[in-house]
């Protein structure tokens, strides 16, 4: 299939590389900077660098939007596409309904849209075998949602028909497991800092936590430490070194309290 | 080296079959749970049950205790040595001091004292290679202390001489880095169950974010999602569809206030 991609962040860049590894042609790519479409074209064949949104004389049939969600609205306004193309966000967050009311809004005729979501974290540069990420699809008619199955099936094994609704129900539970915990180590490295130990000590540890976590049936099972013990003397202990940041004293807190909680409801 | 082992938990199980692989004698086992103890001697080679703490006639140099705190002062009151023994505990939380004031309370002489913390989660019949284990080392004076540093060297490529409030600080970023993630990856898959959504869509971006966090030099650096995003659509259509449920409210803004809190001190 021809595919142009806009955008050339982290998806764009997997994606056209991932597409075009399954014999599909990147035909198109754009990027509000010249320069990050131009890098991304150099590692495909055969793709041109497109530097305007009209896509009215392109003989490409998908249109992967691998945008951010605020430049989605703009991107919408000005891409005219032809005839009978697909236009697939790659969002998490935004809706179906989100991406067809805009382009209801800046056009006369409804177009073929759907969702395109792989469920991972990129990093530019950073090759990564999708063929364990999954791929969430979601469309506005049955042809467009068994193309786009189609497609994600040649990149990955795991491939879902997930909604809207769904779809931000998964946001919001990623939030808590990657973006929270990410955070949650960082601080765990601004603690050993502060006393010039090497993070470096707690890393089999954390390794081995997280192991555990996702070999269970659920996370909870293997919850350790004084929490979960209810150890009033280890947790004041260390709520009194904590007390000059109170940030690290709220969130020692807030976490303390959600773990005794949900273990009295179970 | 005969060393007895007090307390037939997590680890003193993890202990005493690694010690046994290095060549040492464990010499006796106490529990007080007598099924326990023996479920741990049957596992060892040449391991006596023990069902008292008068160790007074016994030939071990080394006495490991491997108690929960709560425990600790209770032991420490009935137990007694033969001379010139060592008694090291095995507790992130405990310090040398605390030990060596519960034995000068209960007893006249000072023992030798020492601490034998391998800093790790374990789970009871889950065999662990020790070697990536970090151990931390800290003895009363300067002969136990390189007893216990060479003992910890042929179970540990990473051996390290860790001081009380050290070990203090270690327990509290571990609680962050390893406790209150686990919580966070628990209270994840809650959101998923409650909307008949399968967990394991989330795993590969789970391990993919804990292996790049811990990849990094500083897990800060990156740090994504909504909040280092300051995307405040997305962070209200969160905290919308979190509303009915307190706790986990609390935490998002908690966790959210806290990444934009530090991103902006960078």
């Amino acid at each position: 299939m021809k595919i142009s991609i806009i955008g050339s962040g982290n998806i764009g860049w997997h994606l056209g590389l991932a597409l075009e590894n399954h014999h599909h042609q990147i035909y198109e790519v754009f990027s509000r900077q010249k320069s990050k479409a131009s890098n991304l074209a150099s590692m495909l064949y055969q793709a041109t660098v497109k530097t305007d949104l009209d896509f009215s004389e392109s003989d490409a049939e998908l249109f992967i939007l691998a945008v951010s969600d605020d430049a989605m609205s703009e991107v919408c306004q000005q891409i005219i596409l032809p005839e009978n193309a697909i236009l697939a966000h790659t969002s998490g967050s935004k809706s179906l309904e989100d991406l067809q009311k805009l382009m209801l809004v800046h056009h006369d005729l409804p177009v073929k849209c759907g969702v395109f979501y792989p469920l991972m974290t990129f990093s530019i540069g950073k090759k990564l075998d999708l063929k364990t990420v999954p791929f969430c699809i979601e469309a506005s008619d049955e042809e467009t949602e068994q193309k786009l199955v189609d497609i994600a099936q040649e990149l990955s094994n795991t491939v879902y028909l997930i909604s809207s609704d769904e779809r931000k129900v998964l946001h919001v539970a990623a939030v808590f497991a990657c973006n929270f915990t990410n955070h949650l180590l960082a601080l765990a490295k601004e603690i050993t800092d502060s006393e010039d130990l090497e993070f470096d000590l707690l890393k089999p540890i954390i390794r081995e936590t997280f192991k555990k976590a996702l070999a269970v049936e659920n996370p909870a099972d293997v919850q350790t430490g004084p929490a979960i013990r209810n150890d009033q003397t280890i947790i004041n202990r260390h709520l009194d070194y904590l007390k000059e940041d109170e940030n690290l004293v709220e969130i020692y807190e807030v976490m303390t309290e959600s773990i005794q909680h949900h273990q009295q409801s179970f």
